[in-house]
């Protein structure tokens, strides 16, 4: 890979919010890529993975082509239901289509559940696999402050550094 | 442009948030950099354009050099009333004449409205020809949770990436 | 300092929310590494100090390490009541550690108080000096609107920029 001789890399933000499905919808969880079983779901027009769909805005964001509505907007209706971590992949060849190397995507999340810290390692190694370069997550509580606080939804909040390369990229 | 030799570039944080103004007040909406006609507008000391308010926090934030307040609160009376897009073009003088460089403004807005897709490509040929430098906007909604998800105002969250020059830049 | 020849700095996020403890508790307010005389606490495991957390949150995110749950967490009660700023000083050390040299924090946060802008600078400092690296922090509020504007708790967000060496750092 090379880049432009003092090219500099371009950061970029994302963030998704989703709301908990109702308990008697039996909507399954899935967040960070993980499967979290015997815990409430998420509402969404895709999985409402928020740790992948902030990721996958940070790196829209970084390379500025947009972001998911763009791209996986309900006028796209083969994304429907579309798994985070597919969104995430699809993100990342985009980007990459559009002339950027990915240099890292990190994530943190907002919510009261699921326990994350036990399967940090896990979600990362998964959407790290995803986007084909390195993403990190990390979470937090919001101190019962706010609709996280009050358990109605979670927040996700991604940061991402691509730069321009100087060669094209083929798309993998 | 020179950059130090092995000097790393720095990132910022912006995030603005503005209440929608009360319907009857006829508050005209500009976010963005663009007049959106026949929306309810926001709040504020300056034009309440939280999208461009977020980009000059960002940059400000990545240059070190304070904040929105620091250069145009309201013991500022000339900046009453300017407009987010004279505010953030100001915000990256202020950050060129302390010797950065920009490398790229990347800011996300969370609300219910305005539809933004359709004008992203103008808001951020506007934002972008403000700064200098590229601007990328992006949006989500919040699922409806919390204030923008209950239409009382928007959030906008920006990050900016900025480079410590070897050479005195000119104002411009 | 040297690094990878081509490598890529890495970018990280952190965002920290605190409530603001009940008056008649009488608890000290630590924020941004000060103390702020009269003024009304946050609660906390910790002080509850939102900037200095959102700034070591947003390193281990950089370097993908983990979290304040991760190094500080309530099974490490050596950390209980301990100070952001050594919390803070701690997150440097354990990211140099990991093999990263440090570009720079930045933090903004959003709340009604304390008035931040008098005290910047000194802020500033004293997160820098903890740091080892340059801390930059903003302010602002929220326009009236959700938890912040309704004075139960601030919220601190926070990116910041680190590089792989390819050196080991002796530890400091
Ligand atoms: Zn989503
Ligand atoms: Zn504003
Ligand atoms: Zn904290």
């Amino acid at each position: 890979m090379s880049f432009s001789p003092g090219s500099l890399p371009r950061t970029g933000i994302g963030i998704d919010i989703h709301a908990f499905a109702p308990v008697e919808d039996a909507v399954p969880l899935w967040l960070a890529g993980l499967f979290w079983e015997g815990e409430t779901g998420l509402s969404g027009h895709s999985d409402g993975d928020a740790v992948a769909h902030a990721a996958a805005d940070a790196l829209f964001s970084a390379a500025g082509v947009g972001d998911l509505g763009t791209h996986f907007g309900t006028d796209r209706p083969q994304y429907k239901g579309a798994s985070g971590v597919r969104l995430l992949a699809e993100a990342a060849r985009i980007v990459r289509a559009a002339g950027f190397e990915i240099g890292n995507v990190a994530v943190q999340f907002v919510g009261n559940r699921p326990k994350f810290s036990p399967r940090r390692l896990e979600a990362e190694a998964v959407l790290t696999a995803a986007a084909g370069a390195p993403v990190s997550v990390s979470a937090t509580t919001s101190d019962a402050l706010g609709f996280p606080g009050r358990g109605e939804g979670i927040t996700a909040l991604a940061t991402a550094l691509v730069i321009k390369t100087t060669t094209p990229v083929p798309e993998r």
